[in-house]
């Protein structure tokens, strides 16, 4: 991030006809833009939202109330205009991709690009989620897709997932990574009851136990290789790729999040790139965010994923660079500061 | 409110493509607003934004770090198109208009709707705010800005305010009809230091004392003859005309929102039409927020005034019509329910 362009936009913040931070959140917001944009006047008109889906050998132990078909089948909806992140985009008039890194999907489908190294990840109650060269693959089939996006200079990336129990792996890293009990971070996800929150934190503890990944400080890839989902590693590597470009990134809820630490922890000089769109309200997300320090945006009560989340927050940022670019100056208007 | 299309906009929101529920606050508005606009298909594109400026005599206590005449020097600046509210009625392709409710201006100004009793409040401290007349009066005007804002048909009508002092009157007519120590409702305004702060919670309690408002239920109207102010006036008239218009209100931050306490308590069937849009960093916001039952849609620490938190909230409710309206049921998609 630029510190120049940062305390230029702070400077004509300063001069805008209103009292000095009363525009809160929103100032902050098109200051920091500044400084990752590198520019005087920040936009979030150019947007492009990339979504990832995969699917996860865990749903074997029954932690989701959908069957994995469903993960597929949410492909076609994205990609026929029905689902939320579809129409969302559709508003926004946001570009909307759709990697399909991992489903169990035997053929590529229409409308979305296959770039996965397998069909669905392992069952990590009994084995790991995916070898070195699958994860490898996964964090390049991110970048991959960065870089595709970044063909059309967006001026912010929305960066979205799909994929039945992947609240389940989320939960998992984070437990890992963060040292917390799976019990404080596992929630409903799509639905569950109590009796299977339950369930699916002692499944995520045991599969801690079996892969080795408690205790001492994890090693972020071997935690992804083991409990992770194709598509949470393609959103870590996206989200390294996009700071590398430059391009700020919005991130989405609970599993969105918890790449981002995964991608911090990997390459902590991203996090400056990621801008935090809600507090969701799957019961990790609120875990995770604090451990990255993140102060979202929005808290709608949303838990939907698709990258739904930041598509919402987008017009607050059109709107934090409007005023700064729009509003007159108390010299401009002819408007007295305070006595 | 439309019980019917409520629960056939419940029922719709069930059949998408999404956990239910999962869409948190978003579907909420949408049947809120099926319920209100009594429709299956609830819009929030056409916006009509009315402010309401208003000059006040309690200025003459040191209560604002600004003049009085920068009320009447915004009003230019609402016109020429570089105070927030201008930028965000362009960004939002709303339609603003700016109502002179009672600011010190000598003439009527240049694209300003004037509509007022008289120049400024009395000083409070001292004499009652306005006549009982000049309330009629300012009440009857909040209610002619209704109804020219009711000839374009908006979905929805966004309040703001503006007027040098009003933190004062609102926290005064808050102390009153909440019967609650003025110091613990009074905040920074514009930007006072703590020293100013208590310095106008003491001038609130003395004027409470004076005008007999302490204690027992106060009598709205009297409270706003008293401490009120004649912007404050119209929005209350304002929000009781929309709603028996059928015109859902988007309340802004504190004053919007101290006028909304006005209007429910002079007439209770109006709450139903009033749409909370952000909790504002002003002290006092939050105290009214929970007395109303209201809950506000963002938290972005704004305190800005001039209905800028009810524009900015404005595609969240645009979101999630266009959500409700524009995704696919599980069966258009073939999309598996929950097992």
């Amino acid at each position: 991030p630029s510190k120049t362009h940062e305390e230029g936009a702070e400077a004509r913040q300063t001069s805008l006809t209103k009292p000095p931070g009363s525009l809160g959140v929103l100032e902050r917001l098109a200051v920091r833009l500044a400084g990752l944009q590198g520019t005087d006047r920040p936009k979030a008109e150019n947007v492009a939202i990339v979504l990832f889906a995969g699917d996860h050998g865990i749903t074997a132990q029954g932690v989701s109330p959908y069957p994995s078909d469903v993960t597929v089948q949410m492909l076609g909806n994205f990609i026929q205009g029905g689902a939320a992140i579809s129409v969302l985009s559709r508003e926004l008039n946001a570009s909307l991709e759709v990697v399909d890194a991992g489903s169990l999907a035997p053929d590529d489908l229409p409308g979305v690009v296959t770039d996965k190294p397998r069909r669905g990840t392992g069952d990590f109650s009994a084995e790991p989620a995916m070898t070195a060269a699958e994860l490898a693959f996964a964090l390049a089939a991110g970048r991959r897709a960065v870089e595709r996006a970044a063909n059309a200079k967006p001026d912010v990336l929305v960066l979205g997932e799909m994929g039945i129990g992947n609240t389940t792996s989320a939960a998992a890293i984070t437990a890992s990574l963060l040292d917390l009990p799976p019990v404080e971070i596992v929630g409903a996800g799509a639905g569950l009851d109590d009796e299977g929150i339950r369930r699916k934190a002692a499944t995520i503890a045991d599969a801690l136990q079996l892969h080795g990944l408690t205790g001492a400080l994890a090693d972020p890839l071997a935690v992804l290789q083991a409990v992770g989902g194709l598509e949470i590693a393609a959103l870590a590597g996206a989200m390294i790729a996009a700071a590398q470009a430059r391009i700020p990134v919005l991130v989405d809820g609970f599993i969105v999040t918890a790449a981002a630490l995964t991608a911090a922890r990997i390459n902590p000089a991203c996090r400056d790139w990621l801008i935090f769109s809600h507090r969701s309200f799957e019961r990790g997300h609120q875990i995770v965010l604090q451990a990255l320090e993140a102060e979202p945006l929005l808290d709608l009560r949303l838990r939907l994923g698709e990258g739904s989340g930041a598509a919402v927050a987008v017009p607050l940022l059109r709107l934090a660079c409007a005023l700064h670019a729009g509003m007159a100056t108390f010299e401009e208007a002819s408007v007295s500061g305070p006595c």
